[in-house]
């Protein structure tokens, strides 16, 4: 079985301007592979709409599954469910139950015509209640929509998540040695080679001026990964390499 | 005059794994900002040779300038350099400075075949030597090509920003209003439409539960970036707003 695919687009003009830093694709990231997804890209556009709908249906055509932050709130820049629904050939509708959420909610006093669209969704659209916001996020067909805030996407997505078939899991096992990566890059590829299901990587590091790697074998294969940190092992002993784990 | 476009790409599978958090993408933005390049898109996509190529033409074909972090390490995984070539059509030569750069380093004892992999470069390139590592980023065509930790990368682009042709500076100005973005969205709208020449934005924030929007108008044209700042400010005013500046 292989698992689903996943893709990443984060929204929003600020993130290309460097005005802000996202850190929204690392926490999905993580909680991706947790679940199982196959996260295959990420792209970042701005709030231009034409650029945002064809990015839309690229990413959702070529992964099963597309997440988005950002551009859900309810200014001029907030594109995003147009976009999708546009993507999709839906029409935007307003919900009710969500309009009603806002009225008698502790910000009633202060909703205005603005606030509310961010009660209108893609028709179809099953909606992500969370307890960090009234407005909640959405699934449209295979596109999850979250908020830009950090927060709230983890709130988003800790609901989506369990209603999206699970792929298998993916184990690793990765050892620390104390040499460089040029000092261990024959072997590993050798390893990598003998491995093609699983991902055999190398991280160097550098603490207090001591140079190492981190030498990584990962996949839904348990034993394959197990041989291959086996490998990893044998390649480290006959290279002399001290492996005294690096302070976490 | 329309400034140049940029894209980043930032190259590796830990990456999407999410064993690494990426922190280039806002480092890279703020200084193309500063340069007065225009940042279009940012992907992010695995060591697999094909799609790392084809995404390498796309980006190259579509924006001025391509910036690439990561992948031209020594091991088996770090394959931009070649997926770099390919995309412009150019073999990879190894340059016999580069290697004797490595052989008359502190490193010298320890050079293998797979150290001088990053001795080599795709035809054609100028180099980007830096104080931070012995091997050097490239300028092939229009592709930067940086390393992936952060420290290099940033001693990397310091080289390569002076060297490529800068666009007009952008201007921004904004202000802090104790207000949600619901309240301000309207008039913002109206502000955002008689400047379509700037970036008129609104991002929300929260400190000690009290809830604030930054109101920003940023572009080139710094007579219209004043205006847009001074219609923003009389609505905040005309909203009877709070506009005491939030702590740093």
């Amino acid at each position: 079985m292989t698992n689903p695919t996943a893709a990443i687009l984060i929204i929003g003009t600020e993130i290309l301007s460097g005005r802000t830093a996202d850190v929204n694709v690392n926490h999905i990231a993580k909680e991706l592979a947790k679940t199982g997804l196959n996260l295959r890209e990420v792209r970042m556009v701005p709030d231009v709409a034409d650029v945002l709908t064809s990015t839309i249906t690229q990413l959702r055509t070529q992964c099963d599954w597309l997440f988005t932050t950002g551009g859900i709130g309810p200014t001029h820049d907030d594109i995003t469910t147009s976009c999708v629904a546009a993507s999709l050939g839906v029409p935007v509708v307003r919900n009710e139950a969500v309009v009603q959420a806002f009225h008698s909610s502790p910000m009633a006093a202060r909703v205005t015509p603005a606030t509310l669209r961010m009660a209108d969704f893609p028709q179809g659209a099953q909606l992500l209640f969370n307890t960090e916001s009234i407005a909640p996020g959405y699934i449209a067909a295979n596109v999850v929509v979250m908020a830009g805030i950090p927060r709230v996407m983890q709130a988003m997505l800790a609901t989506a998540l369990p209603m999206l078939p699970a792929g298998q899991p993916t184990y690793s096992q990765s050892l620390d040695v104390w040499l460089g990566e040029s000092q261990i890059a024959e072997g590993l590829t050798r390893i990598a080679d003998q491995f093609p299901q699983l991902e055999v990587g190398s991280y160097p590091f550098r603490i207090e001026g001591r140079v190492g790697t981190t030498l990584l074998a990962k996949g839904t294969d348990a034993a394959a990964v197990t041989a291959a940190y086996t490998a990893i092992c044998q390649l480290a002993q006959s290279l002399g390499a001290d492996t005294t784990p690096r302070a976490a």
